[in-house]
């Protein structure tokens, strides 16, 4: 990340950063679009939102968002929903330098809970 | 509105409640999406899901969303901006009964503030 | 409203614009704060933050913010919840020259839907 | 963390998932928050509002926001702005295990830039 004019600014390494950067992300998603007005016609345009609005952010190499239909609940006099954490799949991936971190955001039905995590974290290969 | 449920829980005629609802849509989607990771790139998919989300709401007949790609501030060393109220250029059509409000939320250079505001209101008939 | 700038904007009278005013509000603050992660201990000051907000907007007379903390559901590992429409209960009036609104949101059990209503609406004088 | 249940769905090691957690607490204050109505007499509340929401999320030992009033743009005919990356100053420290992330966002008038980064990442003591 030599060329980065921001890394002056971080402690640690590239994969102390990566972790960081995968964090980020999905806590921007969670909290951006949380609320959102929803049905399942409008399900796949959101989707196609919140994965280009991932992609501009810095470091990004990739994201996958998915909107789980099925435990969407549409309610009341005016039928649709509201979309929540529980219903977001998300897997984002960063890069910083040789470092690559996997962060994923998914409801964990044993613990009641969406959980965000790291899937996978690795390199730069000898740190 | 004589078969929606929801009417016996307000006050006023139809015409209150399309202005109302006009306010309320216009108030969401300044708040909602506020925020948002932008470029150009990514603008076209976040109006689409703004469009989408809000026909799913009450008593929408038309809405349409364009985002200012000429003030757009793309900005910092990974090159992108924000979605912020004064990029925002909305309009909302909803419908009471035979009231029927349109709603506009736009960037009024003069008063320097992205302004939300009755663009038309009418009915019914013999208002 | 001869002194508000804003006004040259408007298609329709005061009361028009209150009842509209009202709705910006309601929809502002589900969509700002829906997602907020929320305890107990800390409803209080979500409460206090979102009515000084309110209270910046235009034309705002009066609000009150509640947070059901019967309905809260606070679960997972870590024993939290976040907020969600349902467990707001706000009403907002707003004037608009002689005309005034008021709007409220809360969950209505029989409809099984956060409702945003005008609660009351009046003016100019002879309405 | 062995008395963690979510232990076991992060790959990587305490460190990493220290630098993960602080990423996602900064994300989802950026973007909770931002486009919240402001003036100098509403930032103390918020500024509460968003410690007090922080402090109930997964491993946080300490968490300090301020809103710059200095850069805060209050403008039109209301005379209020709206809270911005920008005029946000966090630091937000979370432990896991032995490990301890503090993470900071700060405006980076070099960068001209809302800044996200690691201001301190160690332990366990031996990694």
């Amino acid at each position: 990340m030599a060329d980065d004019p921001t890394s002056e600014y971080f402690a640690g390494n590239d994969r102390d950063r990566a972790a960081f950067e995968a964090g980020i992300k999905l806590g921007s998603i969670a909290h951006q679009y949380v609320g959102t007005p929803l049905t399942s016609a409008s399900a796949a345009s959101l989707e196609r939102a919140i994965e280009a609005a991932t992609r501009v952010q810095p470091l990004v190499e990739r994201v996958r968002v998915r909107i789980d239909r099925k435990r969407m609940r549409v309610r009341g006099p005016y039928r649709y929903g509201v979309l929540t954490e529980d219903l977001l799949d998300v897997e984002v991936a960063v890069r910083v330098g040789t470092a690559r971190a996997i962060g994923a955001l998914r409801y964990v039905p044993e613990l009641d809970y969406p959980l965000m995590y790291l899937k996978a974290i690795g390199g730069p290969t000898k740190d």
